[in-house]
């Protein structure tokens, strides 16, 4: 069975020929070796560093190598395997908790790499020791029971680092900055192409949606979406799905008719208006069943059977039924559609985008549009790297977008 | 006792001088007058119009005067009362609802006009018909009963225009632009007069504050003016907590140091650690007790017995115990602080700004400091178009209002 | 021949009779009126105002109705005339000129309104009073000559409020208010209706171009609108034109590929090489001649006769030939490029749009487009309130105006 | 003499001991050497690579060890010399030509590296053969003349990166991220210690001014630091110059009263005023000298003998006396004033921070306050990554930096 490990040299390893003799046990006993690093130092006087990968075709030729190189001080690097400490009660995690990031992360227990499950930033990192292997996931704050084992400490955790090139294969030139002086449409090409094979795939797509979506008229360019199979999952608050609903009964959002962009008389009560109607059918499924919602992006998930979280805020009116008022809740039902997503949009809204991107895995790719450069920084600054952040207009890159996939959709 | 009525005339009152026969017929009666609206038309074939109120010292000098001026075409205007419907169910309004304004608004009931209570914007009115005399309310879609009596169409509905001198008459000159080429320092030296005049009266003011504030170190200025009595109730979040304790525990805010700028080691985890700490200690105040948490605007808040009210988001991590994390909930508690707060200092947050604009009568002074235009944008496009916006740097801001109010905070 | 005059009358010419009798005594004349205003006062001890055109068939019988009413208070209302003061020197104006604003303006002058001939903000009046009938022109300060008849103090002039309904009628729902958050696409249709309508009217439509038209590569949609004949003036400076010709010769914009959006290899010094190209052949004419320019804005404006102005500023690298280094120059030369003109697009560009804004009368037509909502608050602090503002994305923006207009351009 | 030299080894050169060979042969010879670089391969296959610096006592040495070393495979490192060609005409760089960045560069000529006099980028580098030592020089395309021998190609041209510790020794924290949400206070008392540091040395200070300094009434603040000799060239427009002599004569910045923050009457006509006033005296220091001009930035520039540039734009009403309309001119003269400059505040102008950013050697300390961090990030877009961003409220840092370094300035 190949066997490897991981040795050190330090010291003067090139003039006092160390480093030689110990490349040269290696292969004697028919291993070979990667130099992981090497640091020669720079002048006479200092010290050379390496570290040396050793596979070998069994570990009885990895203890023999390993016998031969000791004397000449290669020491074999042993891992720290993690520190575990009940919960103290619930909710609470021991003092010194490891806190994860958002990168895929293996945590080392009996001597192997365990990947954990569910990776999230900011949680705590729970492991089952009962299971054979040993199991590892991440838990939020507000989930720990007491009595569960929370990694403590920063022993034992290797975290990969994003490769870059994923993101980059398909968003090429996007780089990670922001900025309105870019072509549009070839961001779009990219997204668009990248939107296909993820369908064709069955994988999800799941779109983040702000009310600005609705109030600019781009809600039917996402409803062809929805309906094409390009949105599999759907998340937004109460605003985005009353004003749709708004639209779908008054033809107004926020008040202005998306016919003609006049304000409607008494147009600011439009919104309240909707909510009242759908509480009154008790859902927007009744409402839909009812045949008196007949169109709009809520209408396009009840009909094509699409998954949707809407999150209740503070500034919500109503709200709509099936707005999960709830924060804590909410967070749940989010962590719970993003099964098989491989592809987030973040569609002109700030706290949903934040919000969706704390608890995406970093290898998720995201795009952000929104005409404020600010929302896709803040998105950047509170850990959500990978978002690649596109500053336009929502309405015209949606209708482009849903040209390129579905063709007109006006 | 004195009475008026509204009478109208319309035709060709000035040439067939009947305008002038009414106005006689008033002054003969010992009545006074006042034409509340002219319009003489403009060219001799046009019709006139004249609306006007009659005040009499009692109700037969006005009884005859209305029997001498009805001859000449005088028309007594009748005001509608209003119409009420019950509602059909728990948290749903008739069809056709009145939806309510945020500004002072009167009902027409039995020949009187009743003021709303409580009033707030995107509500129904409840009356109550069985008191005497009888009674207004606001009511959120959510706290509608089901029999409740609410207004239906628009009649009998009187609002009474902000009076855009109250707020001119603190605010100067600052009116309704948003720039961020203006001097903040004479806006500032408004308010803070504002601010000794409420302090002095017994009023409140409410600070509605985001995380900002303690990410750029203008939290020792907001404590100090807590401490001094100048800030009465606290709206906020989970974030500003959260950051305000991890300030106070480990001396940065979202992982950097407020002493020296630069990121802590591992200073990414400090706020879940934060979160974690009070959440072990099971409140705020508990920690206070505790002797952990003492420093800091929430310690300060807990320390002279300041109200505050923090509402959970979705993009919160813990939360923090206290956190209310239903949104109606949340709404319900920040109502219930508004009495007597007369000025709103909304200080960096869009989110909390705008949920707390949406619950504000029109009438009460409100001043959102944020560097970003947007911020004060959005805030008047939903409504509360009393926020007199300053774009500024809100840790120069609030450090300029505490050295004004209560001298050097550093 | 008709004939016209305004009286006053003021005090208590309700009761007294006095309006009525003169109204009747306009109308024994033969002659008819026009109410311009009427203030009734508010109470019986108010004092009343009218102000009465009143129109005749002829002079005598003006004279009579004014000797029959005049001893009825009422007043003829004289106009005064302007007061001139001769220009000290070259380039300064006298104390207390009177400064212009954009609005249509006439001046009185021997009884008679003359209108003010190439109006724009921020200048003085020059009357020539030795033609018959006089005339006046706006001047700017730098074209004062020594002697000049400027107008001094705000006698004898009258200025005609913007028709709200001019701009309105053709951009309908937009206004003043400058969102991100409205239908850009129905904005859009109207433009493109308005440009239609100046085409076939053989009038001009003006773009002010910045560098992120190119840079977005919208550049083959501007060429497109130039090609068919919707843009007939372009304004612009030395980073646009550059860029263009980077991109026509190089294939990128800031060294940014536009068929691919990766960065060149040293492709931050292909403006300064497209510069270096473009002073070797002496001129942009030239460059086209040697068939070394083959592509982009300035290529079609050349080919297709487009005037151009290209303005200098202190950011510049080179500059291009052709770009006027002067700014007075420069400014004169857009000034003389405005004739005709009934529609501005302005894409992209603070500094340009606002010195365009600078020069044009506000009676026409102006469409700021930038995905800066500050650029367009800017442009109406400092005067150009007609502009009406779109948030958007100005490559996806100008791809669906040359859609409309000219069919798929790319 | 010292003298020293680089050599390159490739290949096997580790287990074939080559580089001990090597590296023994230096040191018998007394020399000492600097490994440059080091590539051990990764595997035993590979092939390593090592680039080593000698230093030796004398050139005989260095010629003993390379003749000792040459037979083991080290080859000398011979360094390509520049390449020249004329310009073929005034104002034209040939064909080829390299362009300049703002980094420390050096050129090799006749085996020697020769600095690069006035850096800049986007520039030639025209070299003077006819000098002991030949010269080297940045020159902009504008002032190339015919026949200038310009350097084509890369070859023979080495940057010095710029040591980021250098920047950061000073404004530690800040970074390159320009976000809203740090601590102002904290940047600003950097930079009030490197201000204290720089006047102490007698070098100097550059305030790049735009016009919103002068409407928030910060100009006082700026007075107070150029007076106390902490701000030694300045460089603005037309605008700030107008506005700050509005205030002067009038009390007013673009009509605004400083005092009040009201609009006075007819104040949208005191900038040409002000703008008539200065050319009525011919210019701003004939102004100073009538008397008439007593107060403001300007005033305290020419009172205390501060070098300024005033350059002209398209915008400009007017101009001012003074202003440079020149746009090529105007940034000669910039040039001409940077001398001993080592820090540049930029002040809420993104023309003319751009401006200045081109010009500006990478190594001099700059930083950018303004309230759109939009002005920073083009600012970093466009070569000047030196930059800090600090994104505030220019008024109330000016006051604090006022306060700071020179006591209250209210």
């Amino acid at each position: 069975m190949l066997t490897s490990t991981v040795v050190e040299l330090k010291g003067h390893i090139i003039d006092s020929r160390i480093l030689l003799e110990v490349l040269d046990a290696i292969g004697e006993q028919g291993g070979n070796f990667v130099i992981e690093e090497f640091d020669a130092g720079r002048t006479g006087k200092d010290s050379s560093y390496a570290r040396i990968l050793i596979n070998t075709a069994s570990q009885e030729d990895l203890d023999m190598i390993l016998s031969k190189i000791r004397p000449l001080g290669a020491a074999e690097i042993v891992y720290d395997e993690i520190t575990v400490e009940p919960a103290p009660q619930d909710g609470v995690f021991p003092d010194n908790f490891y806190s994860s990031t958002n990168l895929d992360t293996f945590v080392r227990i009996r001597g192997s790499w365990i990947p954990v499950d569910a990776i999230e930033m900011d949680c705590g990192i729970v492991v089952d020791l009962s299971c054979t292997p040993p199991t590892a996931c991440c838990v939020p704050i507000g989930s720990i029971k007491k009595g569960d084992n929370v990694i403590v400490g920063g022993k034992g955790i290797k975290i990969v680092p994003m490769e870059k090139s994923i993101q980059q294969e398909v968003f090429g030139f996007m780089g990670s900055t922001v900025s309105s002086e870019r072509p549009t449409v070839l961001a779009l090409a990219n997204i668009a192409e990248t939107m296909k094979d993820i369908r064709a795939r069955k994988k999800k797509i799941l779109a983040v949606v702000g009310p600005a979506v609705i109030h600019t008229g781009a809600g039917k360019h996402l409803s062809a979406l929805i309906e094409a199979g390009y949105i599999n999952v759907l998340f937004g608050g109460n605003a985005v799905a009353t004003h749709d609903v708004e639209w779908a009964l008054l033809g107004t959002s926020l008040g202005v008719c998306l016919e003609t962009g006049i304000a409607a008389p008494r147009g600011h009560t439009h919104h309240i208006r909707a909510i009242n109607t759908i509480r009154k059918y008790g859902s927007f499924e009744k409402a839909v069943e009812a045949g008196v919602l007949t169109r709009g992006v809520m209408y396009s998930c009840i009909k094509h059977g699409i998954s949707y979280v809407l999150a209740g805020s503070i500034r919500d009116d109503g709200p709509m039924p099936g707005v999960i008022t709830d924060s804590v809740e909410a967070q749940e039902a989010m962590r719970h559609n993003l099964k098989d997503v491989e592809l987030v949009l973040m569609l002109s809204t700030m706290l949903h985008s934040i919000a969706t991107g704390n608890l995406l895995p970093g290898r998720i790719k995201t795009v952000c549009v929104d005409i404020n450069p600010a929302t896709v920084t803040k998105l950047a600054d509170r850990g959500s790297h990978q978002a690649v952040g596109i500053v336009s207009d929502v309405e015209l890159f949606l209708k482009e977008l849903a040209e390129h996939l579905v063709g007109s959709s006006t």
